[in-house]
Order: C-alpha cells, then structure tokens, then sequence
C-alpha cells in the first residue's frame, strides 16, 4: 500500500507497504482522509523520534473488525492504552506510560491506506457529519480539552493567540462558552462562526496587557508565548495546547509574582467533538486549506508548512468520488 | 535611624535616616525583629530594581496609629493596595496593579528601627505567639498560599523540593493536610514536627520520577525545578514557590505531552498563619539558624545567602532582652 514514511527526519513517499493486519481486538481501517497537523511538521523537524508512519487525524472505513462497525466510517482515538498502568487506573488513558500513539509513537499512523487501532479506539460517525468534518474530529476533540481542564464561563475574557487551524478552531469551541472572546494573530481577518457574525481577528500588538483571564496559546513559538503571558491579569490561566520545538525560556519570578497558573494541554474527548460536529455548532469549512492526493503527500506537507497556511488533507485513492 | 538600605545592588548599614512619619491611615511601627529571606537576598542580586530599606518579614510594637492598634505587637501584610484597580475590585489586593511593596517595591522595609503601614495591613500578635515565632507570620502565610490555590488532600502525594528555611516551612504546612509528604534536598537529615514523629528528608537522587501528584519547588533554581517536573506524574501540579533570578529553560512541549500545570504562588493569608501560631500546630523554633543585632545586618545577610542556611534573625535595638 501507499504512505508517506518518516526516517531519521525525512518523510517520503512510499508504496511498497504491506496493508497492515489487525491483531486481537483491533480493526483493520480503510483510511478515507487524513489531516496534517502541526504536530506532524513538528515530527519531521524531529521534534520526537518516530520511525514509521505518520499521521493521526483520520477518518476511515472499517474493513475488518467487530461487527458492529463493519462498513461504519469511524474516527479513532489516537492513544493506545495498556489498561493497566497508575495513569489507566486513574482514567487518564491517554497518559498511559507504556501508551503507543497513532502516527506518534510506535504505532503506524493515518498518513497510508490502511491502518489498524484497538476496536475500543474507535468512535462511529453519524450520517451528518461529512468526511471533511469527520477528519477533524480528532483536533476538535484536542480543542475540547481546554475546557476538561479549566472552566471557561460567560463572565471571562479569553484570548486565544494565532489565527491558524489550530487557533480558529479553539476559538468555535471557546465561543460556545459565551465567554467575551478575542483572537489575535499575524494578519488582520473575519472568521466565520456557525450561526453568528464573524469574529475579528486582531492584531497581537493590539492585545492590552493584563486585561485577559485567561490566554490559549496556539503557535508553538516563544513570541506567541509571549503574547500570551502578558495578555493575563495577575492569576489568569495561561493554556499551553501547542507542540513546542526545543526548549523555550520564561521569567519564572514573573509567573511567581503574578501567580499565574500555566496548563498543558492534549488529547481531549472525542464523543462531545462527533456531537458537536453532527449538530453543527462547529463548522470546520473555513478551516481547509487545500486537499491533495497521498502520492503528492510531501507537497502537502510543504504546502502545510507554510505561515498562515489552513488545514491540508490528504484524500486517499478510494475515495474518489466519495461526498465530502 | 539605623537601617539596612539598598541602592545600585549594595546593600550598606546606614544610621543616618529618619524616623519615617506615618501618613493618614497609617501606624507607625517600632520593628522588634525582621528575618531574611531569600527574595531579599535576590533584591540584592538585581531580581528587582529598588532603592530603599529592605526587608519584609517582621513583628513590631505600633507607636502611633489607630487607638485599638496602640502598643500592640504587630505583624504586616507586605503588599500597599490602591484599593480601585481591577485586582483590588476582584479582592486581590496584593495583585493591586499600583500596589507598593513593603521593602520591595516603592516602599521603605523592614530592616530597620522603624516602618510605616497603612493600619488596615496590621494583625495583632496574640500573646501566645513568641516574637521569634511571629516573625514567620509572613512565610507561613505566603506557605498557606499553595493551599488557597491547590486542592491538597490526605490521598494525595506530595513533594517538597528544597529543604531550607522555605522548603521546611512549607513542609509543615503540608503535613497538616494528611497528605503523603515527601522533602528532598542536598543532604539527608530529620526535621522536627510539632506533635508527630520527625520528617526525613531523602536526597534528590532518590526521587521516583512520574510518582507524585504535586510538587512544590523552593529551591529558586532551575535544577530545583528539573526534580519536581519529573517527580509529577502526568497532569500533575508544579507549585512555583521561590524566587528566581533571571530567565529559566524549559521543555514546553514535555508540559503539553504530560498536561502538567504549573502554578505561581506568592503571597498568602496572615489570619490562618497566626492561628496556627498561637496553636502550636507549625513549629517554627526549629527553622532559625542564628541572630544578629541590626548594625551587623550585612553579616546576617552573608550568614543567609550560605547553602543550607536556615533563617537569620535581624534583632532590633529596643528588643535586647525581651523574651523571644
């Protein structure tokens, strides 16, 4: 089969890949699409070595499996989980510390024809919700995580720093909250939202400091950190739901002094992100980018790679002529 | 008067100043014994650009001010709150946006004969609390702080980092929540609990790495902070409690991966503090290391900044042969 192969920070193309068999309890799924994440950029510039391949935004057919999802088109979540572990007792599966990670570590990801999870991984799609949509369940899911871990109400001021795919599309999940609700980014736009008028997207040098609550920090890079960190009023929640490159430095004292508190942020719950998608209260359209079949793959990554660049898919073979 | 006074990063024993005259709504403060802490000896290093008397920590006997406040032992909160600004709208004072700092910010200290606070920052000492004791008030305050800002509870384990004067006060103040308490630092030894068995402080090397639920870094170097991201499991909590000078590296993305959150502590509580005082329920006897008269505060100050270095004691004039 098809996929695109990172190797000691290269990725390329291949076809020579054997479908991968499903072990117990898993499904062998026929990918439809797939989106490149910055996660995935990241990746090949070596942000975390992998061999193997990439990938882990996806959307497929189920091909072979339990029978209640043959033939379903399903998304799937993206950790792999022992079950057994402290985190897994705790209910934090995707912190399992012998976890294998779709495309991330030691398991094959979505970016080829066919790949396996764990039935239990994987989340059947309703009828509404497009193949496009679908393909974003997994960083919808991501986006939702902000609000698991912090509680978001009508009364805040929230900022979410960077205007790209990532950005736009915590700010559709932030604004369901209510909550009084900037973005900023590089460039000045509209960005459309479901069943309301568009939000402006400001400038980061328009951002008064000290006036947030709390501050998304979507651009992996220590100037939107930055942005962010000054943005808060003293004891505002700084959300960190980006893959940061290399090591980054902070005035501590200043988070001291400020009390501010910083939160990572991950994986995050996919059921409300199907919900959410089915009921059209998030719409992923403005996000795409462009789409490009899997053998022009390392285009798409270049494409991807660009400042301001949306959300590229890749389109595999058989979905040819399939509705979007 | 005499006073410890800091200009251009020297700090130098001057006996040349002026009782200092309280302004409306202020008490006039003959300070009885002040200690040294490590954001003193941090404001000395360049941490923070001030000129002035230092010092913070401190217990007195009020002069002049509000009649009920007459005579009385007194200890001060270190932050000067505007009273109208957004944080002190919010019921943050000590985040008052034009808030001067006592021997810190835009306001003389307590290294000296005498200060000057407003009367509403003062909290009597009740007689049952040594003046040695009430000169803790404000770090056992600033310890309490982690508790206004963390959930701690009887089931959770929790690591100390640091083993000096802060780290084992706030060691204390953990042991009262039942939690699972740990504190390492660069040497083995046994701290005195009041009314329990000592605590033994284990050395950093011995730290299991991913095993703890909170961390609390005291050390105010990045090598304190190293031991307690690792001690956490995921989506554990990293407690800021030092001061730390210049600009600190970190692996942003190991926080994202783990869903760490960080949280800045700073100032605390003074009405629990002193009713643990007056209980007996934190002991703080076993934390000082020495005393030293006024006139020889640079020696004091020497004296603190040594590795291990338990709290110095700045005795003021007037205090010699009061009880301690």
């Amino acid at each position: 089969m098809q996929a695109l192969w990172l190797e000691d920070r290269t990725l390329r193309w291949r076809d020579d890949l054997a479908v991968p068999r499903p072990a117990a309890g898993e499904a062998l799924i026929r990918v439809l699409r797939a989106g490149i994440c910055n996660t995935d950029l990241e990746m090949v510039r070596g942000y975390h070595p992998f061999t193997g391949i990439l990938g882990h935004e996806f959307v497929g057919l189920v091909e072979e499996g339990p029978r209640a999802l043959m033939s379903q088109r399903v998304v799937g979540e993206i950790n792999i989980s022992c079950g057994t572990c402290p985190a897994c007792e705790r209910g934090q599966g995707t912190h399992c510390a012998r976890r294998e990670v779709l495309g991330i570590r030691g398991r094959h990801g979505a970016f080829a024809e066919y790949l396996t999870l764990p039935a239990v991984n994987l989340h059947p799609v309703a009828k509404e919700i497009s193949i496009d949509a679908a393909t974003f369940a997994e960083p919808l899911a991501a986006a939702l995580q902000i609000q698991e871990q912090v509680s978001i109400v009508a009364a805040d001021r929230v900022l979410v720093v960077g205007n790209g795919k990532l950005g736009q599309l915590i700010a559709q999940t932030l604004a369901l909250t209510g909550c009084q609700l900037e973005i900023v980014g590089r460039r000045r736009q509209e960005l459309p939202l479901p069943n309301s008028e568009s939000m402006p997207v400001r400038l980061t040098a328009d951002v008064t400091p000290g006036s947030f609550d709390v501050a998304v920090e979507c651009t992996g890079n220590s100037e939107g950190f930055g942005v962010a960190r000054r943005s808060l009023r003293p004891r505002g929640q700084l959300i960190m739901k980006s893959t940061y490159a290399g090591r980054m430095e902070l005035d501590a004292s200043d988070l001291v002094v400020d009390e501010i508190t910083l939160v990572g942020s991950r994986c995050g719950p996919f059921a409300p992100a199907l919900r959410l998608l089915a009921e059209g209260r998030v719409d992923v359209s403005p996000l795409i980018g462009s789409r490009y079949p899997l053998h022009r793959g390392l285009e798409a990554l270049e494409e991807a790679r660009q400042p301001g660049a949306l959300k590229v898919l890749l389109e595999m073979g058989g979905t040819t002529g399939q509705e979007c």
